[in-house]
């Protein structure tokens, strides 16, 4: 068996903040432009989220557990958002427990189905097998969750880096909207041409 | 696959109840007392906790997540706990978010390792997996956490309720202590005489 021995980490049930901190990765700007419909007339290297993880083998026995926190802001129409994807091992779950700031949840399969989720402070989304996920931070203050799914799930960016979501989330002036993507799948249609 | 589709629940970030409220248990008194040492001279129908669930499907692409409330109180010097179980599928891990009270976690395993890792607001425990778990009240407030775990784990009850923990956590002059289980193992090696 492939575990830890038992441990503790103090996760702020505000902030988010772990500790101790252990692996944090930064996602910027340049690296998720190509995702949004409009260019970034922002500067590339603002950082958009943040993840800080509890780390343990990525075995199917094991938790992976996570905060993200996803900085206020819009590209275009766009808010800032996670890249999203779908697990590798397609059928695994995950669990997001919100904990502050204010965001929605896109989530779609593969055969085109999707869904959007509200955020907010306690909102717990049940991110079902076979739904790529990806946050939104539609507030005006940095969105914090934390989630937790099976060690063993993996992470396909790829297929969103093609095909997108179904559905984009953009400020409106009544406040967020949720709007068709009008990219959704046109790369992958455009190869099978 | 057998999944939901995507679903959200409302969690109360300090006092752990969920909306809506899907699945309730609640274990008494009577239920638990032959694991403490002393005998109860409380009410046996007291409510020792309450645990509330997210249900979905037991599979283990799934997973499951619950709120449990431990009452304050003891029985004779031992503070008010859960039964413990292994889980029967035994190398599934479990993740514990500390919202309120404070508390031990205690945890063993079959060969008899155990630890003692603390609980307060922010705690996140990683239960490894093969580690039976308890969690017991030490403060004179409700413990209340949310825990997250594999669909698939399944609950082993017999094995704990037979052997019991290493440890006891009672109630000393200064405050929790953890001592050695004088009748640890005892039910099995009597049986195995």
């Amino acid at each position: 068996m492939n575990a830890p021995d038992p441990f503790t980490t103090l996760l702020d049930l505000e902030r988010g903040s772990l500790d101790p901190e252990r692996g944090v990765s930064e996602t910027r700007l340049s690296e998720i432009m190509g995702m949004y419909l409009e260019e970034a007339d922002g500067v590339e290297d603002t950082v958009v989220y943040r993840v800080y993880q509890i780390p343990v083998p990525t075995t199917g026995s094991n938790l992976l557990s996570s905060t993200t926190v996803i900085e206020p802001g819009v590209v275009g129409r766009e808010y800032h958002m996670t890249k999203g994807h779908f697990h590798a091992v397609r059928d695994r779950a995950e669990i997001y427990v919100c904990l502050s700031g204010e965001g929605r949840l896109v989530m779609a399969t593969e055969d085109g189905r999707h869904a959007v989720e509200p955020m907010s402070r306690g909102t717990v989304n049940y991110v079902p097998g076979g739904w790529a996920h990806r946050s939104v931070n539609v507030g005006d203050e940095q969105l914090v969750f934390f989630a937790v799914y099976p060690g063993d799930a993996g992470y396909d960016y790829g297929t969103i880096e093609k095909e997108g979501f179904p559905v984009l989330v953009v400020a409106d002036e009544s406040g967020p909207e949720v709007i068709p993507n009008p990219r959704y799948k046109t790369a992958s249609r455009d190869e099978a041409r």
